[in-house]
């Protein structure tokens, strides 16, 4: 990759809010504060600030989306899509990403500090939810003094805060990009989230969440991230990947990994619990079981909504199947709000979105233009 | 479930070989001996003893596939479909169903007593394959004094045996009926067992297989179980059973089970282990791995067979898909072998083999009537 083609270098900022007395509340109605949100921001705000995008990350992510920081050997996470003259173009729109709330990228977390304590807060951290990462969200936004989001985009989870805004922050928010998500998790997704979370807690090292300073819950962890690596894939995707190709010339008749896939699945396990929090990985599941905005809720009976959704799905994604995607169109339909709704062709799985896609790329850029002139329009 | 309607009571029997120096020699070169396989019989077998079956079993299953023993709340895995008047009708035939070598429900298998050492073999017991599985079979036949079996049959790991009959005893077996199986794991079979493997290997308890008169690895091993009792589900049968339903009123914020999911697989968990050896999980999923008859290895080219083929894949089993039966069935045309293949409709996902299907019944029991009236037409 050729770093002169994209952001270049970039640099985490910091931003601290709910100090004092000023707790944010929860969902759970505990209290909070202070907390501090890691973020990104990439090109310019324009002058009356209507250019600013928020993308949200997935599960694993974090504040760096795109670009390089120092001693980078990859670019963010999402530098296939944001940057200049990308999907999400950095010469035309501010582009904004910061760590969820419950995190461990710089944003405050279960591994904080407790200033109670002084010492991690571990399972002192209350459970959040998907409106709480939202509401810590929103305060950056003010921060950043913008009073209406251009676009909230994401995949996966990230998607699923970028329905949150609608349901949270409509007269915020002029356009929505959820991406490869849902709007409650079925019991099948919450299943696959328990069973991370059982092999975490399975882990004696986890000690009830507090390993700080002490030994990891690394295997547990590990298990828990070789699960989720296969839901990301599709049944084809791994097969043109790994087949059954052999490690060695012949089977082992040992437990070593024979295949290739075995290794693969290792390989991720290792390298995930060197860069994430065990608990974190358990709050921020959590999150997701309890995030519903079904029956309802994304948009009230009664409430008017000018807010534009691009719904993407992708066809060989049996993680979020894309019929949880047409779900809510049809719940939108009916609110008669805005939709454009697209089922992508990919063999990828639910990891689609997170590749290079021309498709998506091309919706996305489309989506923000007319989004963006339609905005400009209405203000002359 | 009226015990009267069925077999009744039920014993498991022991049959004993591979003593002295007469080893039985295992896909991976090595030797093992003596080997025991527990098994149970249901019906008479006929003067020409033309009218036995082999149930095989799957992964967590035993000898006890139907009937009640003493004490049995419920009857054995497979009484839906064995017994007077049922599919396998013990009216007319003989069943045989035997636990796997390397199993842990009275068949020799890790947990067995090492007559080199007197005490459990471990991991000193050698890998095992379907073949050896099959191989070890074989002597039970043998030793039940039956030449030809009328049929082989089995579901899932039960179906890979089915096939093996053929691959290795093709003149031993007149039909067999594969369900919901495959000829080859694919990567993704391959990935969720690998997933499985480690989570009971990352459990300090496992100490590298050496737990016996010890605390047993409980916790890796009902976590490997709750991965794969998400597999043998569909998203739409978990979405009938479970839906979102709460275990209480409202979310708890904290990390117990809040879905009935939840509760529902940490049981499926917990009970199993209190019924299965983890060493045995990882020695029987790893020979599922290995296991391969592909690329003609099924039915040598140029081999003439007369086994009639039954084959049934379930449309929402999406752990063993209905391509990968269709796969077989399309080779099976290009050998001229007899074969009738069946998709039935079904949202019970894999586990649709083991519950009550009139489909499936049906289907075995006129294909079971035709292939012993053949039989009998050949004989006269």
């Amino acid at each position: 990759m050729n770093k002169k083609e994209g952001l270049g270098m970039v640099r985490t900022k910091f931003f601290t809010f709910a100090e004092g007395t000023n707790k944010l509340v929860l969902s759970s109605g505990q209290r909070i504060g202070p907390i501090t949100l890691a973020y990104e921001t990439y090109g310019s705000l324009d002058k009356d600030k209507s250019n600013a995008i928020l993308i949200a990350h997935a599960l694993s992510g974090d504040a760096h989306a795109a670009g390089f920081q120092e001693g980078d050997k990859k670019p963010g996470w999402w530098d296939v899509m944001i940057g200049p003259h990308k999907a999400f173009d950095t010469t035309k729109y501010f582009v904004i990403c910061s760590n969820v709330l419950g995190g461990c990228k710089g944003t405050t977390g279960p591994s904080s500090i407790n200033p109670k304590t002084n010492k991690p807060y571990a399972l002192e951290f209350p459970l959040i939810t998907v409106s709480d990462m939202v509401n810590a969200q929103k305060y950056l936004i003010d921060h950043l003094g913008i009073k209406k989001l251009l676009c909230a985009a994401g995949g996966s989870m990230g998607g699923m805060q970028a329905l949150q805004w609608v349901a949270s922050y409509p007269e915020c928010v002029r356009s929505v990009i959820p991406i490869a998500t849902a709007w409650k998790h079925s019991p099948q997704q919450i299943a696959f989230d328990e069973v991370g979370r059982q092999a975490v807690m399975a882990d004696p090292a986890w000690k009830k969440g507090n390993y700080y300073g002490d030994t990891k819950p690394e295997r547990g962890l590990a298990v828990a991230r070789m699960i989720g690596h296969i839901t990301y894939m599709s049944d084809q995707s791994m097969e043109e990947k790994f087949s059954r190709k052999l490690k060695d010339k012949n089977y082992s008749f040992s437990f070593t990994a024979d295949f290739e896939v075995e290794g693969y699945l290792r390989y991720r396990g290792d390298s995930f619990v060197k860069r994430f929090d065990a608990n974190s990985y358990l709050y921020i599941t959590k999150a997701m079981d309890y995030f519903d905005l079904s029956g309802g809720k994304l948009i009230l009976q009664g409430k008017d909504i000018d807010t534009r959704f691009l719904m993407i799905a992708f066809q060989s994604d049996w993680l979020y199947p894309a019929y949880q995607s047409r779900e809510i169109v049809h719940f939108l339909k009916t609110r008669f709000a805005n939709v454009t709704s697209c089922e992508i062709k990919s063999s990828y799985g639910h990891d689609a979105f997170l590749l290079e896609n021309d498709e998506q790329a091309h919706l996305i850029k489309h989506f923000l233009k007319s989004t963006h002139n339609q905005t400009k329009d209405e203000k002359r």
